[in-house]
């Protein structure tokens, strides 16, 4: 698979959870989005989400085989307490974004803090589900330019 | 299930661990004693402990659909770490209690933040296994009170 | 008296106060339903309020020599800056309960912190005036257990 | 009464204290001058002083019952340690100005933050004790403005 | 000229910015009003308005041989963050007074930080843009008393 | 104007500064390609640069009256010591979306602090240049959404 | 009076309250103690204990006007939270010492600080009730010097 | 089992990740090895590794009752945010070594706490996987002096 | 011009201002001395002086191409508060020394941190006026080191 | 020697050093008062002073066989810096007094801190030179009482 | 000598202090111990102890040029204090490990912080004094490595 | 002597030390070049280097009497760490300047604290061996001026 999208805890809930801040679509719907939008582009994604770090880290380590050129992540509350995660992307070491719904600028202090968006390539938060289509259309071109 | 009673990690081990400090009284004992109070107040009651973060998110993701009205959680470490626990109490919008059996405030100095408490209805914190007793006691009048 | 119960500065406005946060159940309200549930379980229960630090500390120190075998306090602000009241509490020596009306980890940063939670038996906040009751409960049974 | 002075610990001393620093002009003389800057305008004034905190807060009460309109405040020292007497604003629920003689900015750095502030209507430090003139002159047009 | 009223960032655009917050009155009307104000008192008054840090320090250096005798300013966002507006008050060594006209003590935490208020004469916020009348009022009786 | 692209301190030496870093494109090449991509999608869009905080709130005060609808801004080290572009945002009350090309997060520290971020509608950061056009996707999609 | 001797809270209960670290003298043996001791240098000496801070700066305010050329004071627990109290020594202007009869320095962290010690002309802790002997030793010295 | 080794997050990774820093041997052959070494001085050892904290605490728990004398632990990212895995210690209450592979001192602020140091025997770090086998030299060294 | 020497906001009024601190030599004196020093070692210098940060910034970008070799910067206030400053220097990649005529290491806390002094070649603080002298000096050192 | 009295860096220049602070007394001149004061109690006494933390160590040492029953130490600066004779005393283990002769309550924040007074029988400061002879009382009466 | 082996202050006293924290093993017995572990490998081994800080930074300056391969260091006390070893170390450059013999994790909070471990190839704390046989066996190891 | 250069730990290996660095010019170079320096200007110029701080303390005590008018130091590591070379330089009363070689605040961040700096006439740090030529520039020029 060309393209890993990777849902943390409660990111399945999307759809039914606070619809005023998150919208009314369902994770299920932004994940076909995604794979439309990369299967026009040629690329292959495979999406994955979990409430569980531990599974979330077997998935990475798995990327490292799989041929995954890409790794688009909204981590949900792990981005601010798990260092795991952090040093599966370093093992793994493959490139990867971290995507937000909500600005967490504007929430509770301690998530200004995140253990990932200093290894990530690019940070976007407060786009909305929206934002996984701008990241995605951000790996389209990164691939294109370094595979063509 | 009306009442939804949740341990984290490691009380699992109460009865055995540290009896001088938590007691001989198993979990399987506590457990036992809020469904016999519970059923005597008319309410239903389901307990779950688990060592695993992840296992509690699915858990309280479940209660949104089974009818749960109120928990009661001793989040023993995860109190500390566990923004993912937050979110999932904010996901599911239930209302619930935190309750340590210890006094957490004359232990270490990290054990004073939570990253529950502001979320919670009430917190209550050294009661020994009695605090659990007495959660109960305030869900069923609080029930009782909202319901009728 | 077999059991204390001191409430701190501004709890003699009860009732008037902000009802939409502390409700419409007065002080003397409160204290008659405590003295009736400690006389139901055999016990006598005197009650003191004061806006004065001194006067609780002076309250404190007669309990040494009154019989008093526990003491329910509900410290009000003097939660947060009085060490004199921690110092009593000491030189008096008797089992403590801190109540709070409201759950003060959901207010300002500065009530997070307590002097008098890390020499207190237990700690509970956020369960309106039904607190006292719980508080009441606990020390009911703590005593029935050590004096038989 | 339409407007309350209340003056905390230390400031009786007005007038022999540090008078390089403080001026020569006494407490009674400044209550003296705001009552008959009240009376001109129409305003019942009353005054208080008081070393003790919790006679302040006692005041405090009295005034929601006693037709108080609007609250002028030099707190000293209460200002950066007295909760309580915050909680007392807020249950007394009465529009209040903070007023301190000297410039509290030029000072020790304890005193840079004051527990009253943020619930007051406006904050001014340095006016010396024309300072309570100014005051009292924003009350009387507040109240006017409200008033009429 | 006498006086010296300077407005930073953002003050030009008074009655139009959030009038709930800040009312509807224009900074040329308050202008008007304190030219008006000074004159009664046979001072004269300049004012001054920019959103260019160094626009106002060129202005007070223009103040240190123009007769300027007092300022009042209200720096808006430059009180957290201009040490040149400090610095050229220091070296012009004219008297001043720091005005807001919210209170900066109930909005964000980095507004309780000036860096000019230690070297005011006196600081008041929170009293609408009726604080620029008293700061006058204040200005106009000081000169007073130094000067005849 | 619909959409106004503002860019702070630097960004003018786009092209030249740092191309191992900031890439060879220069501020005037992104500024044609975002007119000739807002314009395919039928709006109009303004650009605006300056080394200078005062010509920057200036320019936003004009998009009060300007009809801007969205405001893009790369602040670059404004970012982390505006508060008065803060509160011209504040005043303007136009949405606006930060824009960052290199990741903040992987450099000074000092770097992760923004006073603008929590007002914004989102941020991203690490995109490189291609970070505009994402942007203004989101505005174009965004308008589209709101407009029709 | 030459000397006045001022201990604060919870120092009515030397003797009896946890008398393994305070020892068995009461505080007043400790007072006649002093009062024979400075009656033998030739000197007057009054004793003050009050758990109320307010009667213990009504005490510092009389002792303007009544003689005393120093005070010693334990202040006990007000040592760390009454700025009311500094205020009082400032405004009294009296020299003082500050006396611990426990060593402060090997207690909890927040008994590190004092409000007090430096104002104080010299400041002694851990050496138990022979301190206050100690101290009235260094006044009677010292008052010698001045006086003779 | 005599001696139990744990390797927590992204240890299984050890061999193809980073090699410049971690080295090629796989954890496999770490594993072998430290049987080995375990077999020749007569102790049994069993080794389990996890990406799930909830498995880590599974398994401790299970060191309760099969025999265990010795942990050593390498807790990976774990070392930093697991408060649970630190309970589960308390719990069992088991000596433990803590080992790292690589010097954490040298690496990012937040790798220098760990939350279980204070409660291991023995901590070290920077001596690459040739540390496994010095852990375990001392456990033998250990175990034998306290089992002869 | 060889060698470009800058001073910041408030650096025109030296001779005038504070002249205890700063002494009675001018500017204009203190460049003109520059000037011939240079001129002696066969240099060609030029001096700017701004209270305008955004003035500052751009005369360092006209660095980038008038030959410019070295810069000296006394940045005054902006040493504290200009991040922009800072990445104008890394944008223009010319070496520079940083010069303060007070010791600012004995004044205000604030003024110990320097956002440019980590990427200066050198920093001085505290010679007086002779500080710009020596710089100066070590300048014509370093290019005729570096350009013979 | 009964009692060992050390004095740390530069109280060799006692009496010449800032006599108006530190008086015209030598440190010869103390010691030499310090042991006719031990030989009228019947006590010896030996008195070091070293700029060499090192040597301070070394005497230290040397206490444990010699029969030193108490020290009085002013460490000078190592107060705040030296962990090593904090050890030494641990190692030692002999019972000692903290005294300094100037109030450093009063002077630099850094002498707030001490890392020998928890570990310390008693500490005093302020008390000029006249404290080594307060000292000394206390360490007769201790060892009167302790050795009688 | 192939080997350096440093001692700091206070592990002169090794067997006799606090035996039951640190052992009754003499250092006279460790290093007599070390040398004969590196003879048995073939290598030689030197040892040194001092309370002086500057000795030490001597002894290592001699390293480089002595043929010293590799140090061992207990720094003591100097760990938290001692900028200038670890300067030492850097103009040395000579590869060392930290060993402590107690877990200096579970002692005082400074104990945490070592000026020497991020320069360190490895640190080992809480081994006793078997952790000096388990550092030299590392350093055997290591220059057999890196010698043959 | 008319001035005392001293340099502090590690600089004795000047030349050799990371020459990359530091240089390849001795200490010894460097002292010959500044009696040289001093010679010229008609002064004479003593030298002292120590890795002891004691000795330090010890020349610089010496320095009161023998006519010394003027010290340059760099105190190396000792600058982060040593309160009592800080108070020699207040004992003995001796102008001085700082000298670094290296820039500091381009190192680690607990160079860029000095105990030193605010006693100091100048600091000047990054101008390589160069500044103490400069130091002694600024020494010879200023001598001069007061001397004539």
């Amino acid at each position: 698979m060309d393209v890993l999208v990777i849902n943390g805890p409660n990111l399945n809930t999307l759809g039914t959870r606070e619809p005023e801040i998150y919208g009314s679509t369902t994770l299920a719907e932004i994940e076909d989005g995604l794979r439309a939008q990369a299967s026009a582009a040629g690329l292959s994604l495979d999406t994955f989400q979990s409430n569980h770090e531990g599974e979330i880290i077997d998935r990475l380590h798995a990327a490292r085989t799989d041929g995954t050129r890409f790794v688009i992540i909204n981590p949900g509350a792990f981005t601010h307490t798990s260092v795991a995660i952090r040093d599966a992307f370093a093992a793994v070491a493959v490139p990867f974004l971290e995507v937000h719904i909500s600005n967490v600028h504007a929430r509770e202090e301690f998530r200004r803090h995140s253990y990932l968006s200093d290894l990530a390539v690019g940070v976007m938060t407060g786009f909305g589900v929206y934002g996984y289509t701008m990241a995605l259309d951000y790996v389209i071109t990164a691939l294109g330019t370094a595979g063509d």
